[in-house]
């Protein structure tokens, strides 16, 4: 069955393998003690891969992974912080977004389509301006696929006494993060990202003293991560009802995860991936948007073809035909294309893609300029 | 595999059927063509099960039932508007609550643990007060397991002109909904209840009008329903990331609730489970908390025996080893369990329950007297 149906080359929902999907066809009370279980096991395990067991603890919430940055800005930022938002892309975008809904201050440090924020930039802002109270970066911007330079910006905002909330969603799982060298208050992610679960649940690792003092900020009850954090240490469960299936197929991914090596096996793989998709395109006279220091083991945007004859549905239908479902690009001024590189994805199927891609220009009747 | 595992006697998650648990056997790309198919038939089948295709229009959210619930208030109820919420349990409280967290005024009508909120009541108190704007109900209050009069509450609230809000989480896709002739201008549900998908988003059906005006009144980005009702229309998909499993689950489980002959006929089998589940409960010596007339054919209240020798979690433990999970009261002032007869349960289960109860009431050497 894995075989038959499309690989998914985006930044998540991915491919997932068979044996954690099939850890869905049971039915788990949501308030028994062998689901209890389940979700204490996925807290321990997240926490344990950023090193962050004896000073952050892991709070997850329901919802996708826009619904676990909402919940971590509402319940960490008070009425009266303000952030500073780092934005290249449309999720540092997001996080601007989401604190104007709830009402909290912000300036952002925009740096357009994939430009990365820097630290000495950082540090500048937040010398000029001692009402921040907050910072917020997204570690992979997969609008672009950069990999902005998180450990720089943790360093500044650390020595400038401010709070770092990193939005890890396409990160986490793959990426280093160690709690212990890394200094942030909150690191997001979400299931269906680099860990390889389905999507349905978000979660936020959050240092225990911030979150400990964050009562009664949240401007939502169901995003309150202080008040779900209290309840799940109280009782085991979740306040309402959680994604059983969902939860119980991601600790199933954790345990194949832990197999692969955990971050470190993972990260090998996925720069495998990069390394030997990037090529293949390149081979096919495909340019990325980024020079390789940038390039993310996640996702990488490909300028589309100068060609007429080239457009985007059409090349996503060729391919999807050969059972590669891609992703669009989401420049403002170029047009483009982004191939992902997580999931149940090895050599062969990277193998496979280049060969697809070749197809599907050669049917569209699309040359292009090979450089040498 | 199915009957491996213990039947869950809750409130949802619910046992659902193998079938539907299947559908989760596939990965979809949350941006494909494939899955906003899935995405645009779940909403218009919904639709179609409370005959609201003309009047309404479905918004899904992500995340359980309470997020379906706090996104329908915060969408609708304007920051100058004023709620009366209609209480007799904890989900009614909830409303409450969720209203507190955003701001928005409301006035209880709290009838206690069980009382139904009555028609007559609800309209002395909209006489008395013109500045409620909305009404909020629940249909099916599982916290006793009442059916709440919620057509004589709706007309009331249409004659007065006010908004009625119906939390009918519990109720819908088993519970007649008519839409053209009970007048409502939100209902609200999650997958993993009377339609028996697995738990991970929530949906409310909203007249048409009513939501339309609804623009910029959220407190949140992720539960702002005009927002997500905008971007789907306009391109089909979800705005963030979807737990495409469990919608593909969902529209398996939607299809299985047609062939059982839709609403009327998943109502007839979920009475049919209530009746003979009470009958043989009562005929062991247990008393049901409400009488008949407001017994849900949705999860039913048990006094626990005034036995010295009885303790829940025993009760509930022994129990789960002969396959069943049932589920704790929530009574504040009288010791009491519950057993919910939604999911895929049928005669045989309901008969293996009494067969179970009464083994372990023996083993707990619990007599209880038998009514005539």
């Amino acid at each position: 069955m894995d075989t038959q149906e499309p690989y998914l080359l985006t930044p998540g929902p991915i491919t997932t393998s068979m044996r954690t999907k099939k850890a869905m066809l049971h039915d788990w009370g949501s308030w028994d003690d062998d689901f209890n279980e389940i979700t204490a096991q996925v807290r321990e395990r997240l926490l344990k891969a950023a090193n962050a067991e004896e000073t952050h603890v892991c709070v997850p919430v329901q919802g996708s992974g826009s619904f676990a940055v909402e919940a971590t800005l509402g319940t960490l930022v008070p009425k009266e912080g303000k952030v500073l938002v780092l934005m290249n892309g449309a999720y540092g975008q997001r996080m601007g977004k989401t604190l104007d809904y709830m009402g909290r201050a912000f300036v952002a440090l925009d740096k357009g389509d994939y430009e990365p924020p820097r630290g000495e930039e950082v540090e500048k802002i937040l010398a000029e301006d001692p009402a921040i109270t907050h910072v917020a970066v997204v570690y992979c911007e997969t609008s672009s696929g950069i990999l902005n330079p998180v450990q720089e910006i943790a360093e500044v905002v650390h020595a400038a006494g401010r709070s770092l909330i990193i939005d890890a969603m396409s990160a986490f799982g793959a990426l280093p993060v160690d709690a212990q060298t890394l200094p942030f208050d909150a690191l997001i992610s979400a299931a269906n990202k680099c860990f390889e679960g389905v999507p349905g649940f978000g979660y936020a690792i959050i240092k225990k003293p911030v979150l400990a003092a964050s009562q009664g900020r949240a401007h939502s009850l169901c995003l309150d991560l202080y008040d779900q954090w209290v309840y799940m240490e109280k009782t085991g469960q979740w306040r309402f009802t959680p994604p059983t299936h969902v939860v119980a197929a991601f600790l199933e991914a954790m345990k194949e995860h832990e197999e692969e090596g955990g971050v470190q096996g993972r990260y090998q793989r996925y720069c495998r991936n990069r390394d030997r998709m990037v090529a293949g395109m390149r081979a096919l006279g495909f340019k990325t948007l980024l020079e390789d220091q940038w390039l993310s083991p996640v996702i990488t945007t490909f300028f589309s073809p100068e060609a007429e004859e080239f457009n985007f549905k059409t090349f996503y239908n060729l391919l999807k035909e050969r059972n590669f479902i891609i992703y669009p690009g989401k420049l403002t001024e170029a047009e483009s294309f982004r191939i992902g590189c997580i999931g149940q994805l090895h050599d062969e199927q990277i193998d496979q893609l280049i060969v697809a891609v070749q197809e599907v220009l050669e049917a569209m009747n699309i040359t292009l300029k090979k450089t040498a």
